[in-house]
């Protein structure tokens, strides 16, 4: 064992685990989520199928995984900026950095649903943990109100910016992000 | 030639690429838009793949004409609501009606992107039509800021509930939006 308590097979089977991971997050940029498909990583790594299947059981545990990382380092971006003291403008401006940093990842999470899998109950949990932090930087009255509107307002000009909606028109997504970020504090 | 001045023959060609498009859009319900395969179609219809060829040149434009149908099924649900003499909320109610009515459409016009497909220019088009209709609902100063806000706002919500993240929420999305159209105004 070493010293964090690991024996050497724990460390590459998390290694392992982490390559899949990765070639499926490349595989849904350039096919997307629903045309994920182990074999093709298990080919990709020189492994047999049946190998793989030891590391994620199936097509669903290894999206789920992909979300709740997705989910945990969206509530690690806002625990930072609320322990530096954000506001709900803050909180804003690091779910845009945040989304903009990986757009695949912001769809995985917000986007259209993948066909055929369905999210089990613990990622509704890292979910909340987001909401959570929200609501503490959310001034009264009408606290949950803002941060509901946090999320879907916010969400709109993100997702369709990111989508590529806005091209071609005369708008600064930027600008606009704000002034919906700044719209809360008048609700 | 018929009453219509078609021949027999654009008839049927016609017909053929309304059920090449019925089928690819029970593909994307089933597997996603990026998992679209003309070749599985062209088997489904007992024709070769060469031969379904020969109604669509590629993935690509059989994308563009499904995404082209919903941009004007929309322009059409909108321009019946501003005729019957719809408001901001009543444009509003419409949107939602007609997300409701075929969540996979909507997400193929404003869910995340197909991997690798660009829209053509003509889809822009239809989209600028359906923006027209909302700026002639929206009352002076400001109408096209609430027009933008509209469209950001409402999509927001809506792509929100239909990809199930209200679900186990103690919340009304249909309060929740109706609530949402009704801040345009305030803007």
């Amino acid at each position: 064992m070493s010293e964090d308590g690991t024996t050497p097979r724990e460390r590459y089977r998390t290694q392992i685990r982490a390559e899949i991971k990765e070639r499926a997050q490349q595989q849904i940029a350039t096919a997307g989520a629903s045309a994920l498909s182990l074999n093709a990583i298990a080919k990709q790594m020189g492994m047999s199928g049946p190998a793989l299947y030891r590391y994620f059981a199936g097509r669903d545990e290894l999206i789920t995984e992909l979300i709740t990382d997705g989910y945990r380092s969206l509530a690690d971006a806002f625990d930072a900026a609320a322990g530096a003291g954000a506001d709900l403008a803050g909180l804003a401006a690091a779910l845009r950095r945040w989304a903009l940093e990986d757009p695949q990842r912001y769809f995985l999470l917000y986007g259209t649903p993948v066909p055929g899998y369905h999210a089990p109950p613990d990622t509704t949990a890292i979910a909340s943990r987001i909401m959570a932090t929200l609501l503490d930087a959310c001034p009264p009255p009408r606290a949950q109100d803002r941060a509901l509107a946090f999320w879907t307002r916010l969400h709109g000009v993100l997702s369709l910016e990111l989508a590529g909606h806005f091209t071609g028109m005369d708008l600064d997504p930027a600008l606009l992000y704000t002034a919906e970020a700044e719209s809360l504090l008048r609700l």
